[in-house]
């Protein structure tokens, strides 16, 4: 089992003082699969770091449409799950996606620690930039260029082709297929295998959710 | 003219080391309404903080549609201007909309200030969790709830009713009428203020650009 030191790249620059503070805050958890964690903006519970087993976070419409911001595996931390150590809100959603097991580090615990630590502020503010910078680009991809869907369209006609099968393509060739970069349909992959749609090897792209692909697709 | 010490309400607890160092980085900047300060993810000049004028801050496909998602005004801060005090990437661009004058503080200038001040570190925080609450908030509004294109139309319409005048209806009234919530249309009249769509005053919403209220709403 990892322990909450783990998480922390910086563990020994803390102070000793710091770190057994972090330590003797930290509760252990066993949520069943389904477990809501986080509903909307009034939930603060805390830092969650993810010792095995599957969280989602995603933000959904009045109407129970969703989207899938990314999952969490085992060794992520969890910034959202803390958002009132920041003043301002967030209005999204956590759910065990399997039972999983992780370790809660209070939000007042970790607000205050990190008022006094310039080690700690710091690696808070590399996990939301982060994240920031991963979900400006989802949005950007999505509401502009609908890059999600069009990828999508064309991994299932590539696996028709290939009667069926996974796609044997580079990210490269997929890329100058549908008129973007490299590095464009590399990011989206990775997102779709996050989200569980593909499953990526060497050369290959295999398409784990078929059905979901068609109803993004559409 | 605010010196750059007015744009942290902090200075006070900073060391005096701290401060000069802030002071001494900063320089003055006059740029021409039209200028370019940031595009895309390479650029990162500094910190910006506005001392007169109007700069925007907005996305943009390939195709160049936009997304506003904030302006900036004199006292306001920019952080974006600095992404590579984080190693995330934002991409996106800044624009002065008027002649502006601004301080710029380095970026490896406040970067290396920040590993050190736990003060510091907190007010990126905050800066950058106010800036990701408004942009998840907005991207949600306009990927699930259409409510800009929504609360667009219906002002629209009211304003013709009142013969072409400024909207005067409750918020309260608004939020029944499209069917949400009352602090979510005020978020979005400040929106629709912030980016130049309407004036807001006691009990009446202006139409301050129809045209583009109307291109929203289509």
């Amino acid at each position: 089992m990892e322990h909450p030191e783990r998480y922390f790249p910086m563990w020994e620059e803390l102070t000793a003082g710091e770190r057994e503070t972090l330590l003797d805050s930290a509760t252990y958890r066993r949520v069943k699969a389904g477990t809501i964690l986080h509903s909307g903006k009034e939930d603060c519970v805390g830092l969650f770091l993810i010792v095995s087993g599957q969280l989602r976070v995603y933000i959904m419409s009045q109407e129970g449409r969703e989207i899938t911001l990314y999952r969490l595996f085992e060794r992520d931390i969890c910034l959202f799950s803390a958002s009132c150590i920041f003043t301002a809100q967030f209005d999204i959603m956590i759910t065990a996606e399997t039972d999983t097991e992780l370790w809660v580090i209070p939000a007042p615990v970790y607000k205050k620690l990190a008022e006094k630590s310039a080690i700690l502020a710091n690696f808070t503010n590399t996990l939301m930039a982060d994240r920031f910078s991963d979900v400006m680009w989802l949005f950007d991809q999505i509401l502009f260029k609908s890059f999600d869907k069009r990828l999508a369209g064309f991994l299932l006609e590539e696996s028709i082709v290939e009667g069926g099968g996974p796609v044997r393509m580079t990210h490269e060739k997929l890329a100058a297929h549908l008129g973007s970069a490299r590095e464009v349909v590399t990011r989206m992959l990775r997102y779709f295998q996050n989200v569980g749609l593909v499953r990526l090897s060497r050369g290959e792209i295999e398409l784990t959710d078929k059905k979901s692909l068609e109803t993004l697709a559409r």
